[in-house]
């Protein structure tokens, strides 16, 4: 199939780990071999979650593998980010987040206390988000053949057919909110994996988002545009996909921009821009200018969004591009990236 | 949690290849860890699909992850397989199979050919059993860190509320039918694996098997009480499983057992009992008596049918076991084998 080597991509003849980082790579995957091959309308929307018809009810159905490396983070594991973050991205679409499968491949020699806990935090994670798992698979592989366990969640939510929520909502005008700091989950797997301490006592920020949604939904869904949980690729590569998906421009202001200040140092010492890493509790949300204070002080006063914050707005001109206002005043192009910084972060 | 570890079972400080085997040490980790952690009623029926209600719909909804080794085999590939497999577990409870999901997790350094054939695979699957790729996660892990590539299919079908197929629903007198050949996934396999030219030109049955089932329920759906696919662990696992769920004795009869003579030299060969071995492609259907003879007749009409036959019936004695009447007149209990004669046939 020649569509995957075409002069307009940079694929090489083998899988690199930039495939998989949700930047740039992944997207030309994604959209070259498999949405060319699958024909899934779904697919080609490049959402969280697909909606689908099944019989009477829309329901949001989506998937995510986690193989994120170290298993055990300060702030959460596998398994309780593997809950939130399918959660997550079906409460993405407006959705209401009901069950859970999950399917499990661990190598040979794993320990079982390891297991254990992980299923403490699958159990505590659904517990936390209201839903269930209600189907499962294992499966074993020799050793050398894993990296001790791999976790792929997939979930089914019901839709409230009142409200439209999709990454090609955002319209011009809309004020765009994220739900707290960010880059606090990058941060934290990268200084476990580099073995730096981590001072200021931050911790992955993995969280399920759907209570807030509803609450926002509950406050004002018909001004709710678009929702996006920005995980791989950070909030700079969602912004840039929400700019293409809509067709519209997105400006940020620097100055707004919610991290923590030990994130910020451990970010430059690890010289990351935390634009551009992991968050598995924050979400953006697109939402119409009037309705924006009021949706605001619903999710401050919600779990996970105390620290809520206007960030910006979308704009007319420069339809797919993310503008940063920096706090000088001069204006800086936030592009995606090819790749994530370092791969596995989820 | 001392539940795992209680002197009824044996399971170790470790994870080993016969968890993941479909056998009694998958079982064991199962109801102990993961059913008894969950407390999900749905895991515990131990059913291929969970049964959901979503809104005023009633689902089923099944996660299957795979790891098959080799990944190219006569007859498919991992990327058939994913596909036959979810959509199998869907129909065996009377679902219409309709949206999958496609998780990839790709070892860095994978061909793209090789990916594009396995798409390709994927796509001609979905094709074939008439349901769609809606929703996709592409993780890439660094060389060695996994074995090529896994795939994990969640399928979500629409039940007919007319009928109530289940494990559980086997009762005393149901003819027993088998829908065609044995062995013939888990012997290609094998000989594969040990390099084994295969003579007889035998293959994987790797096939979609919604399209039988939706012939067998219009002809008489409310006389099929169980449906169950033989793959990991074989028919011998499978009928153990079934006697179990249903609390019923099951007698087979060696003599009306199918398999090809290439597949039965090959096991002789390797020394493994077919009984155990995996189908990709056949299922186990327990019938009222009266609808035995239409049903099969349908089934022997039916692509991947025609060598569908009786094999056994379900008995009021012995509940929870599973007897071989054998050619010579004797009768020997198949029991459920700790773990699968190799692992990652699926």
């Amino acid at each position: 199939m020649n569509m995957i080597r075409g002069k307009d991509t940079d694929m090489s003849e083998k899988i690199t780990l930039s495939h998989g980082s949700g930047g740039r790579a992944s997207h030309d995957l994604i959209e070259k071999l498999f949405v060319a091959s699958f024909g899934s309308k779904s697919l080609g929307d490049l959402e969280d979650s697909a909606v689908i018809q099944a019989g009477r009810e829309k329901i949001a159905f989506s998937t995510d593998s986690f193989v994120v490396d170290p298993i055990f983070f300060p702030g959460g594991d596998i398994g309780s980010l593997a809950v939130h973050g399918t959660v997550n991205d079906l409460a993405m679409r407006g959705a209401r987040p009901l069950y859970l499968s999950v399917g499990m491949i661990i190598e040979e020699g794993f320990a079982y206390k390891d297991l254990e806990t992980i299923v403490r935090s699958l159990k505590d994670g659904t517990d936390k988000a209201g839903v269930e798992i209600v189907a499962g698979d294992t499966k074993v592989v020799q050793s050398g053949k894993a990296d001790r366990i791999f976790i792929n969640t997939t979930g089914i939510g019901l839709l409230d057919m009142e409200f439209d929520i999709s990454a090609r909502n955002g319209r011009p005008g809309d004020t765009i909110i994220l739900s707290g700091t960010m880059a606090d989950h990058g941060a934290t797997i990268l200084c476990q994996r580099e073995g730096l301490l981590i001072e200021g006592g931050f911790t992955s920020d993995s969280a399920p988002l759907n209570h807030m949604v509803a609450a926002m939904l509950k406050k004002a869904g018909k001004s709710v545009h678009v929702l996006r949980d920005p995980t791989r690729g950070g909030v700079g590569t969602t912004l840039n996909e929400l700019a293409m998906s809509s067709g519209v421009g997105i400006r940020i202001h620097e100055k707004g921009l919610p991290i923590r200040d030990d994130v910020r140092g451990a970010c430059e010492l690890l010289g990351l821009d935390p634009l551009y890493l992991a968050n598995e509790g924050k979400l953006l949300a697109f939402v119409a200018p009037e309705a924006a204070e009021s949706l605001l002080a619903v999710m401050q006063q919600m779990e996970f969004g105390e620290n809520a914050c206007i960030i910006g707005e979308v704009t007319a001109d420069h339809p797919g591009q993310v503008v940063l206002e920096t706090i000088i005043g001069s204006a800086r192009i936030i592009d995606m990236l090819h790749g994530e910084p370092l791969p596995r972060i989820c």
